[in-house]
């Protein structure tokens, strides 16, 4: 997706540590009608796919996955996400480790709102290591539900989490996708 | 918003200590068709009164304001729940009492996201006691922004928090109202 490349150029910031700074127009700020050209855009993807529910987790992939469930008129769910290991039988619940903030959370959803039926597009702001969207990869399996794949607004490819899955079979989608970047430059893949 | 009143009525649980469960349609599973017409309604509800940015809190608020900015054509800012009151100079903080944990946090937002020159639409799920809507307006002060007012799309009236708003000046829109619940009948507000 062409805008999603020029937006990052323009308002993107490369941060120590291979952070990616896009809180000005995808998450904390969010521009809404660019949020729902990503909507559109991942509905356009999407479409013919038999998907019947959109998964994401709290709380930068909420909006995303709402523009795109509002387009393909489907439910969005979100899996919370919990500091303890502590909670109820009528949740899938599976552990996550973050590599942004160097801890692990237990990532989980309630029982009732995935089904053994569902075609499941898993959403997100960001791919990069890749563990949040295997542990909705996870919940959605404990379900008994099939993924159609994920939509992700920006994939960092050099940190493998989107070939990992690409090589379990899952279709995984990025609006952009950047091969490298450092101070000075961004380089995205071509496709 | 008589199609809030409603789902509430077909789809809503009321559960022990004054909990008005809404999970399958408005927060953690979102229906995304009825969340657009929260957005619509929104939008008619403050048109003409020259919103420049809607504020919300994570998780639950984001995907009504996501919806409501898309409508408004405005930018959507959420504000970031912290556990420690640790955080750095360049954002508005306030301490957030919660009612429904039974402990406080902090309710951030950068300084880069909200500007004195915003008029501002505060949206959220919920308004019980108001405390999370109050910490919203004082981040809107802190900015030297100004409040157009808030959007709600449940008020439990009962429990005293919009009228507080409202005795500050405060215009508050709720998209259904709940004069009293429990276990066997709600009833709303009658406008």
């Amino acid at each position: 997706m062409k805008a999603m490349e020029e937006k990052i150029l323009k308002e993107g910031k490369v941060l120590p540590g291979g952070i990616l700074k896009v809180g000005n127009f995808l998450n904390q700020r969010i521009d809404s009608l660019f949020l729902r050209e990503i909507g559109c855009e991942i509905a356009r993807l999407y479409a013919g796919c038999g998907v019947t529910k959109i998964l994401t987790i709290e709380s930068s992939g909420i909006a995303i996955a709402a523009a795109a469930g509002m387009e393909m008129g489907v439910p969005v769910v979100f899996a919370k996400k919990h500091k303890s290991s502590n909670v109820d039988g009528e949740v899938y619940a599976t552990t996550v480790h973050s590599f942004t903030h160097g801890n692990d959370y237990r990532a989980v959803v309630a029982r009732d709102y995935l089904c053994g039926g569902d075609t499941v597009l898993l959403v997100d702001d960001f791919l990069a290591s890749g563990n949040a969207l295997q542990g909705l990869l996870q919940l959605t399996e404990m379900a008994g539900a099939t993924a159609a794949g994920a939509a992700i607004a920006i994939e960092k490819r050099f940190q493998g989490g989107g070939d990992a899955l690409r090589e379990k079979g899952i279709r995984v989608e990025s609006l952009a996708c950047i091969q490298e970047m450092d101070d000075e430059s961004i380089r995205f893949c071509q496709i």
